[in-house]
């Protein structure tokens, strides 16, 4: 019955706003992107009680937590691009698999590639004038939890196409935000030594327009 | 088709392993206790790639990630018991707002209130001859961060019953094992100034058989 584009509050270059704005080029929805002004409290406004970004709102519904919002989206207009990321169209068991890797992402991935993608990449681009350089304590431990990780996705892919099985999901494309930053930095090459997740990756950057979509707002706000 | 009961591997102490038994008893589903010896590294058996507890198992479906166990258990044995506690019988928006406050439970509370259960309860549990004194400094930083949690909880609550609205979700049930703790600690009485949030607390704990369920697994644990 709400026509009118949905809104998303927050900067593009922030992860979490960009896996917003991923979902919604993935499935061809209309947005509106309100910028938000740190600096003048702006952030603590009702669509983002945390105070984290990005804030989300459809008419009268208003969301928060990137990963909710993006399975909103899915639910809402994943139909129109005929897609089932989230598995909710198949049995239980797979969509379990697509629950479970989603959760990896957030739990064991995030946390291993993120402070490397904020130390090389944001926080040199919020600070004036670049900041300090990167610290290389935090940037060498998380390489190191990273790789362990990869390692276990390297033997996950050795038996199926894509994470959660042999069909794409929502549990691979959270991973795009942080990884498209990830394979700017220094370190991309870490990759190299997973070859089953390189060629991932690599399927997952290759999906055409959508694809591009997703990394247009990523090259955007660099 | 396949009725043997389903498999929990991990010590029932670990509260994500908690969450996971919390659901099975709340469903009223059968399942076997796999006890891991960590010292003996069992815990990287497949189960558990992570080597974090919980593993499940249930035939040749084997999981990971507490959370995803949980909505598999939910949608499996769930209609049984005729809850529809993930929302999935719900419009989007009912949904959304379960995967939020089930969001904001893993990445705003949990990470809030888990410091000062591992301080006060789990290390010294873990420890032979129960290990050092509590970190105050961490657990005063935690009580920080969980009041300011909470204060986002009460006025939420102040506007429906639950956190996902009116109905109870998997978002509340969520919140059990590590409240169940934290509320055997010095610092429970931080909760006596949210009233809202206390009752909301005695709303879970009062649930009858199902609650007495939940909680006896946390009371054999300690």
């Amino acid at each position: 019955t709400n026509m009118s584009p949905v809104k998303v509050f927050g900067h593009p270059m922030l992860t979490n706003v960009a896996r917003v704005l991923l979902f919604l080029e993935e499935v061809g929805a209309e947005y509106e992107l309100v910028p938000v002004d740190f600096v003048a409290g702006e952030h603590k406004r009702p669509q983002h009680p945390f105070a984290k970004m990005p804030g989300f709102q459809d008419g009268d519904l208003v969301l928060f937590e990137s990963r909710a919002i993006a399975k909103y989206i899915l639910r809402k207009y994943g139909g129109t691009a005929g897609l089932d990321l989230l598995g909710e169209n198949s049995g239980i068991e797979e969509l379990a698999m697509v629950d479970m890797w989603t959760e990896v992402e957030a739990q064991q991935y995030y946390p291993a590639i993120s402070p490397v993608v904020f130390e090389c990449i944001i926080i040199p681009f919020i600070i004036p004038g670049g900041g300090a350089a990167p610290n290389q304590t935090v940037v060498d431990e998380s390489l190191e939890r990273l790789r362990g990780v990869l390692g276990i996705y390297e033997a996950r892919l050795e038996k199926s196409r894509y994470l959660a099985g042999d069909s794409i999901s929502f549990a691979d494309l959270n991973h795009i935000p942080f990884t498209f930053y990830f394979m700017t930095t220094p370190y991309a090459k870490v990759f190299d030594d997973y070859p089953k997740v390189k060629a991932w990756w690599e399927m997952l950057m290759g999906r055409g327009p959508r694809c591009r979509g997703s990394a247009s707002i990523c090259l955007r706000s660099l």
